[in-house]
């Protein structure tokens, strides 16, 4: 038996077949368009696997509702992107494929695959972080995906914004400059008006550096990460992710006494790059469905 | 048989004996001095009910290690508290009184207690948050006491920090204007020249609110609790948890779609007093004991 898994992003959406291990039998990345386009493609997909689904996983931009008591389980709730407000994610799959359906958030499922098949592997707490359109954070806590009130949404976090150095007033609909609203690539695109790939000033990623440090200082002191894995586009620019590692030693200021955060060698094992790159998010969608058929 | 528990704060220490309900059998309280003359008074209070006692728990200031694993575990590390810097609190007891010690912070065991007993009762991911001399947080993630590289140290986040409106620099030791730099007891003290208490100034209120609202707001994008438990000396100001509501409210702009955060009559059940008064930190320290027992 197999599992589908949907790492369903604001961007695109990849939908992959896998026997529960980490490599994939068959994967199709296609555009998010409208809801109806969207799922359309994602269920045609599916069906010519059907026969051999045990359920599917779906790891979804958000913010989404993760509580299956709620009426509105299974849907994207606020998302400010055109068109998605309040989709029924899961109740379409679910009506078009007859399976039984797993939800998390895109960058829980993505931890989730890092936890059991990547570099958070053999962790009970940590955090996966993507910088790319937007700011996410998925969070392992105590060996269990985090959920409460909703689900993170690290991204929204308040941060300190000079804004004699930076006057930009951040991109977030909802915030302005919050983490996401300042330090997104979509707000790296607005504030120096080129795409992030294409920026070579200087003061461009020296901001970077200490927007992306500020906010893993924050994770750090807020949940005490074992490890931060850190992936998305916009870290992988040249030198970024070893200057954000010396400015969140420096902004620590040695109160967390763990050499994992005071020393050279122990950050470079503390904030580390993904291990399973691009396929993160489907392999963690496809270990929800197995999760939640093991259950 | 009956469980010890000390509340070890930074300006006092409680220590209690119960059988393990939320009743206390005898309770002291003194003064935090020097290392050697605290444990002193906490062995000699703990040596009188020694025979009836199972086991011992502490909830303690911190940083701490709480990894039994480690060669340290049991001890307050970089506190900025003169004297008190690598304590081993656990060996300490340990030695004198031969019983087995379960060790945590101050916040995660008052967590623990209003969990059990008060107003997190029921929930499996909360905050409990004091404001009193320091900030401090202790969270419940997935029905756990949140741990990790170490514990939450919540108090250390940096924030917005508008320079203008508020030129004081913070009275954090090793980060000037985190959460508690700004918004202690300690912080208002020094900002205004006067104790907390006898503050009058709107506007010393007024930037508090603001403060408080954006670390419960960081709180919530980021662990998602299921309720906001806030007490501690500085709360108690006349109007000032409403204001904080309000601006949580304001602050998060209808992006996290939930009627706990977005409506008046939610809130005021979300962000709430504690229900087990000036007792939750030594009643969760009690609990600790008792857990260890169970295990």
């Amino acid at each position: 038996m197999s599992y589908g898994g949907i790492e369903a992003g604001g961007t695109k959406w990849v939908c992959a077949v896998s026997d529960g291990a980490d490599e994939l039998a068959a994967v199709q990345t296609f555009a998010t368009t409208t809801p109806a386009q969207t799922l359309g493609r994602a269920v045609d997909f599916f069906a010519v696997h059907r026969q051999r689904l045990e359920g599917l996983g779906v790891g979804s931009f958000g913010p989404i509702d993760v509580h299956e008591s709620s009426p509105t389980w299974g849907q994207i709730t606020t998302t400010p992107k055109p068109g998605w407000e309040h989709t029924d994610v899961v109740g379409a799959l679910q009506d078009a494929l007859k399976l039984p359906v797993a939800f998390d958030t895109d960058v829980n499922a993505a931890a989730l695959a890092e936890g059991q098949w990547g570099a958070g592997s053999g962790l009970t707490t940590f955090c996966y972080v993507t910088v790319g359109t937007g700011i996410g954070v998925g969070v392992m806590a105590n060996g269990t995906l985090l959920h409460g009130l909703i689900h993170p949404e690290i991204g929204h976090m308040r941060l300190p914004h000079d804004r004699v150095r930076d006057p930009f007033d951040g991109v977030c609909p909802f915030h302005g400059d919050c983490w996401e609203g300042l330090a997104s690539g979509e707000a790296l695109r607005e504030r120096w008006g080129c795409p992030a790939y294409e920026n070579s000033a200087t003061e461009a990623w020296a901001l970077e550096a200490e927007y992306l440090a500020s906010g893993l200082v924050n994770l750090i002191c807020t949940l005490s990460p074992e490890r931060i894995i850190v992936g998305g586009g916009v870290i992988n620019h040249p030198g970024l992710l070893e200057r954000v590692r010396v400015r969140v030693r420096e902004l620590l200021g040695g109160y967390i006494s763990a050499p994992e955060v005071t020393t050279t060698d122990g950050i470079e094992r503390y904030i580390v790059s993904p291990t399973l790159g691009d396929h993160a998010g489907v392999l963690g969608a496809i270990r929800l469905a197995q999760l939640r058929a093991l259950q």
